[in-house]
């Protein structure tokens, strides 16, 4: 993306700050600073800091040996640093005086520690608090369309990865880390750069965790086996779940179970159009599932937004209050989770338009293996 | 390690609360979290809690779709869940009256989320705040035998792989980012989980900038090339560097600031004894660096401890005041750094005991390669 774009990021901010009578944005390490500056990078045990004011320079605060890093990846042309042998504290306190915020409202990263806000409320002790979602969320909630692209792409690799999974036919006798192992690299053969999360590969009864992650159980003819996994492509993530069963014999249930799932997808997805609540989106889900009797299978929401980060707002939750708008991209997976038995879930991203939902995952959601 | 052993550290954990007259710890999905029941997660948007009272027992409250799996890997006996349709704080309100201590001095996790604090705050507003280091630094800082082991393991498996470095002849003209994949496989071949951090491997000037990570920039002859890379076994992570000079005719004035750089290595390493202070220890190194007209280009701190974080206390920095004891582990890894030419730095970790420093590392410092 072009450092212009984000400082016109910063500039929407700024005017989102000056609208909602906030001071400042303390980022941290994390999405929001990767959405504002390109800057990519975990937090770690040193003060890091991006503050947005709401008039004057954005100004970062780095370890020193970040410095080349920052000012390499970023157009942001403030950046102090502090060293090792330095007391950071005292260089935030200095920093928030000099932009004029520090007996301000300041709003703090949403995910920043508590190491740090706490260090911040010490050095800033007559300021006010927020978070920077307040501020933030509005830009973020809606894609523009270099994130578009990179969402499709993302999605693109998925479904490819998709494709290969259900032609793969020597998946009876595998361990469930084995074939998330496999599925890993053909992520990457497609283009995608490492895993956005840790692959779930969840057979038979471990399907019913709907969290498990993978582990040794080995794959026997008859499980149905769920496989949710997504990559990044430039810096974006996919997100898609797909339920299969084993040598295609199905156990009792499953069929009809399968088949109420890929239907409660369908009416979330025709519910999205701009203007819906999330609510009704995960209402228009769910009722298929309580209709069949397995409403209480249903264990968790319909869906979540994605981003940069893999879960973000709009979440699609039971009363869910956000309103849909063109540019939004969520997440809709239902499923169903027979405690000891299995589970069933299907997930594909879309994003909302005019005419309503589009697809970002286009691959068939049946359960044939 | 035995559940006993968590419940073991639990009642310490209450213990000290009591004795530095604090109510109970706010955990949140950390390396805290993992030390005190084994359950190792990623922190998400879901509100997920362990609430340690100094009396009473230890409770988490959990998203409904975490429950099974937090019954499985801990043996916290006191689970309480929130469902996606609930509203977690009105859940953590009742559970910190119902363990008395919704008015007292909490001290959360040094890593919990500002949108976890924040509500924290804003259910518990008559509690006073600090952090969960204040109460479990003390018996973090120290590794048990079950540490201990995993720690020898880990770093067994980074000198395994530094051995595997130094016999590879075919490094010229490959890329950091090829040297960092191959870095990866060879971790895991030797029995590691993953990666403790993406691997460095900086080639040439790449290597003054203390923390580039791998990229496309091709390995020539003469260049110095920094590799610092661990993984874990056990949950524990190994983390060592060293600089090769590849092809073995290093640039003017490297081979005299590799010797520099491992003898101040060594000076540190033998500053280190119970009673001694982490400023001494860094003192000890630093001064030698400094003898050598390079002090201006060692740019960062001596060291950091280890334990199931990579960086955590004790740091070994300028002035630093924390006394060494007898299973404390830490890194010493000074080094120069040369702007737009090389960096240079190695990197142990060892443990300390009575006798002063133990190596956990074995393997050559030369930058023959």
């Amino acid at each position: 993306m072009a450092d212009d774009a984000y400082a016109d990021r910063r500039r929407r901010l700024q005017a989102r700050l000056r609208t909602i009578d906030a001071d400042a944005v303390v980022c941290a390490p994390s999405r929001n600073l990767q959405y504002l500056t390109g800057f990519n990078t975990e937090p770690s045990e040193r003060h890091f800091l991006l503050v947005v004011p709401a008039s004057g320079p954005p100004t970062a605060l780095v370890p020193a040996l970040e410095e080349t890093a920052v000012r390499e990846a970023t157009n942001v042309a403030a950046v102090h640093t502090w060293r090792d042998s330095d007391d950071p504290r005292a260089a935030i306190r200095s920093l928030l005086t000099s932009l004029g915020v520090r007996d301000g409202r300041l709003l703090v990263d949403d995910t920043m520690w508590a190491q740090f806000t706490q260090d911040l409320r010490a050095v800033a002790p007559d300021a006010t608090w927020g978070l920077a979602s307040e501020a933030l969320r509005t830009l973020r909630i809606t894609k523009d369309e270099s994130e578009l692209d990179a969402l499709r792409a993302a999605a693109a690799t998925a479904d490819a990865t998709v494709e290969d999974l259900r032609a793969r036919d020597n998946v009876i006798g595998t361990t469930e880390a084995a074939l998330a192992a496999w599925i890993r690299d053909r992520l990457a053969a497609h283009g995608g750069s490492g895993v956005a999360f840790e692959p779930i590969v969840a057979a038979g009864e471990n399907g019913a965790k709907p969290h498990h992650s993978h582990g040794d159980r080995v794959i026997h003819a008859g499980d149905p086996v769920i496989c949710d996994f997504g990559t990044r492509v430039d810096g974006y993530p996919s997100d898609t779940t797909r339920t299969f069963v084993a040598g295609g014999d199905p156990p009792a249930a499953y069929e009809q179970i399968h088949e109420t799932v890929r239907d409660a997808q369908a009416a979330g997805i025709d519910a999205i159009e701009p203007g819906v609540t999330t609510g009704a989106v995960d209402g228009a889900a769910r009722s298929v599932i309580d209709a069949s009797g397995y409403g209480d299978a249903f264990v968790h929401r319909t869906g979540h937004g994605v981003g940069l980060e893999v879960h973000e707002p709009p979440y699609v939750v039971a009363d869910g209050e956000c309103t849909l708008e063109p540019g939004m991209v969520c997440s809709v997976e239902p499923g169903i989770y027979l405690e000891g038995r299995f589970g069933c879930r299907i997930e594909d991203l879309v994003r909302v338009t005019d005419d309503g939902a589009k697809r970002l995952n286009t691959t068939d959601r049946g359960w044939e293996w």
